[in-house]
């Protein structure tokens, strides 16, 4: 494998994360039969597996195992599939598809959804249980994650975006949807897999600021993303408002402004890890993927 | 304060409960608040504590102190009114009412019912974390509060009784819904408090049978009462399936049945404590309480 090939480094990361789901999750012969393949369906085949990647990632920067930080990468990537799963039911998003496929509550029906994101979530914290790691790591895990996921994290984001539709926010409410719905759990990811490895605090500050500014990134590229795919599609300007009336950078400051913001955001990213050695590359080459991605 | 006088018992630990969950939910003037306001309607002023009150029971009698199980006592309420949250649900129960007022989403709408469940579930896993007990306890306790909670227990019972409505079930189908669906959640009360209190196996496994037992006996009676109740609404002979096509046991095996079902619960369970000293009596009175209480 070519070194500092980031695309490699996340696929190869990316199957053993796959794998390790495919066996953390009962299988869909185990009952509720159809419980089990609605978690399955939302959660194995798809997806860029990005928290679970910054999960190994830092376990590795941070002198730990790959292995041991498996099942922390498992359950941030249920926590992720039960946040889309509950987001794109008819109460919230109300949205047909995700990952190219019909959402689950298109599959599976509303109820089957609903309790399909509650037992990812729960499954989550189980198998955070079984990490290979003394007590005390496993419970300041534990807790960070459950911070990190609730109403003051990413569930507090899902709420403020909520309220948010329809209307004119103010950058403080924007940022605040961006730092709790995303920003959050990337940025738990990166701070529990250091943990696995067993960071100092110094390597955990870095990381986390890495991790806020880069949440932020992925949100700001990602509502530029959605502004010029809208845009493509209903052969209108790029630029227009044409967000459904989400809260977005583009929306609140302009395309220009908002591209300004990805680079500040990218830029901050870089320092936040300027200090860490050559083998920091696969974040520093991240942040340039997803600054300039297309997807 | 009279010994052996159940109510007094019961109260005075709900009491406590309900103070620490004042305590460790976040206040209604956090941000987002309607979230907070949502969380705390529903887990807030009512219930009857029984999960709490069993953990704090069973912590005591292994020797452990009330004050180190409060946290836990807590978040098993957490959990349970998420459920009930998650039950009502339109695309659930579809119900309106709750403990005598509106039912979370009637109060604050769908939307922020769904994600006040998932809150009030992540609470719980974060509350946890914080009992004052050596890591390995901890990560145990969060291990079998997980299990009892997942796919294979109380969302995996909600699963199997949503899919069993307005059908026939069979008595393996039924059991499988009662154990899981109230069973499980009581009974890991009963464990992880007698884990707060360094319970060997032997403790352990008296009051995780006496808890699978209690659970059922409380689902038995739980239909008889909603048969009668109905009946008694309805004008209709005491009897009469009138349990909305749920699965229920005077519906499947008739009411003298049912009430053999529950008394044959009520003996078990007792037996399951038998072994056990004087201090397990509020034990022991509960199975009378269940069995003869009218709601």
């Amino acid at each position: 494998m070519k070194v500092k090939d980031l695309k490699q480094y996340s696929q190869s990361r990316a199957q053993l994360i796959e794998k390790a789901l495919e066996e953390y999750l009962p299988g869909d012969d185990v009952v509720p039969e159809i419980l089990h393949r609605s978690m399955r369906y939302s959660t194995l085949g798809g997806g860029k597996r990005l928290r679970g990647i910054l999960a190994l990632a830092a376990a590795e920067m941070a002198g730990g195992s790959r292995d041991t930080a498996l099942p922390l990468a498992a359950a941030l990537e249920m926590i992720h599939a039960f946040s889309l799963i509950h987001d794109d039911l008819p109460c919230m998003d109300d949205d047909d598809w995700r990952r190219g496929k019909p959402s689950n509550h298109k599959m599976f029906g509303e109820a089957i959804a609903l309790l399909a994101g509650d037992a990812l979530l729960t499954r989550a914290f189980y198998l955070l249980t079984r990490l290979a790691l003394p007590g005390d790591v496993v419970v300041n895990i534990v807790a960070e994650v459950a911070q990190a996921v609730g109403s003051e994290g990413l569930i507090g984001g899902q709420v403020v975006d909520l309220q948010s539709e329809g209307k004119q926010v103010d950058r403080a409410t924007l940022e605040y949807i961006h730092c709790h719905k995303t920003g959050d759990l990337i940025a738990v990811a990166l701070r529990t897999g250091a943990m696995v490895g067993g960071a100092g605090e110094e390597l955990l500050a870095s990381l986390t600021a890495y991790g806020r500014e880069l949440g932020l990134l992925f949100q700001i590229t990602d509502d530029i993303l959605d502004v010029e795919g809208d845009a493509d599609k209903l052969g209108k300007p790029v630029g227009s408002d044409v967000s459904h009336g989400k809260a977005t950078y583009p929306a609140l400051f302009g395309m220009e402004k908002a591209k300004e913001a990805a680079q500040a955001a990218a830029a901050n990213a870089l320092a936040a890890v300027a200090g860490l050695g050559e083998e920091a590359w696969p974040l520093r080459e991240l942040i340039d993927y997803i600054l300039h991605r297309d997807r």
